[in-house]
């Protein structure tokens, strides 16, 4: 059975391959994504082209020096009305993002690429929409004091396992594309290759 | 501000509200649910409303001794091809449900009834579609020993926050009814009594 590594230093991918089972090792890809995401945007690359060349990026850094073992990179994107959103890296830049969102349907596209033997063999990206309710000025200066250290770590500046569900009327797709990792096509692809049972 | 009484057993239920930020008391109604059950299956009852007037019983029980305060009734069943199945008592019966779902799609339905003043003044209903693939027997017997203790707590014998997701190829709809309750509706309605922030 071949080994496998996760090319993101996400916590929360690492679980969710780890609850439904599956061994794996994290090597954490160095990638300048803001480099890249914004060279592609300048070509105007789609959304879910970014997040894709973003995932295939991280698991070419660690295939190219563990080509005897499988590969996973992960991405995700954030896109509302045509913009994509970054990780706000301050409550300032969370407190504009999520008063951009209010009120409004976004989607989340989680993007997984696999190399096995160093090349790009096996790719996915799931889908979620969320539709943000108009939340008060009030619940936001709250939400933000509250819940800073989790705004930094997601895409969206919330978490949807933990009280990041009060901004939201509804969530609908696939739910672990909204945690970060298209997890039953991972899966799928894992067991052809007998790292789970069939 | 009212309190809040969940009128159910589940850890899941109340750990969704307190990580939502909701603060609950739990009591557990003892209602004969096998003998609802059967009774409403014998008069023809869609699914849909066997989940609904059991959530309202299991609330009203409550409510009714507690009349001050809101009370959250739930209850969430499971429907493939028309047939409703139950909890499985032992992993005979598990193993057999299981393979009656292997291959196919079924449905959860999570019904959740509010109690204002010892009335129901709310209701809502969540749904879920999910896929279950064609796993080997192999798998399933190893599924079956190393999850007893998930396959007994649950109505489809799975816990898809664990290795319960390797069973699965796609889910669909609202996840928050996968796991039970219809918690972003739930908490729309908090809001309207001032137990969550608008």
């Amino acid at each position: 059975m071949k080994r496998l590594i996760l090319a993101s230093g996400s916590k929360i991918r690492a679980e969710m391959l780890r609850n439904a089972g599956v061994s794996l090792e994290t090597i954490v890809a160095r990638v300048d994504e803001d480099a890249i995401k914004s060279a592609l945007m300048l070509e105007g690359a789609p959304a879910r082209d970014i997040a894709d060349a973003l995932a295939e990026m991280k698991a070419r850094r660690v295939a190219t020096k563990n080509p005897e073992v499988l590969v996973l990179g992960a991405d995700q994107v954030l896109v509302c009305e045509g913009k994509l959103f970054d990780k706000p890296d301050s409550i300032d830049a969370a407190r504009t993002q999520l008063k951009t969102l209010r009120g409004k349907t976004h989607e989340l596209l989680s993007a997984a690429v696999i190399f096995e033997d160093g090349t790009p063999v096996w790719r996915h990206i799931g889908r979620a929409q969320l539709m943000m309710r108009p939340f008060s000025d009030e619940f936001l200066e709250n939400y933000l004091q509250t819940h800073a250290e989790d705004l930094f770590t997601t895409v969206g500046a919330y978490k949807l396992e933990a009280q990041g569900t009060q901004l939201f009327t509804r969530v609908q797709g696939d739910y672990f594309s909204v945690l970060g990792l298209p997890l039953l096509e991972v899966l799928g692809f894992l067991r052809t290759r007998g790292i789970c049972q069939e």
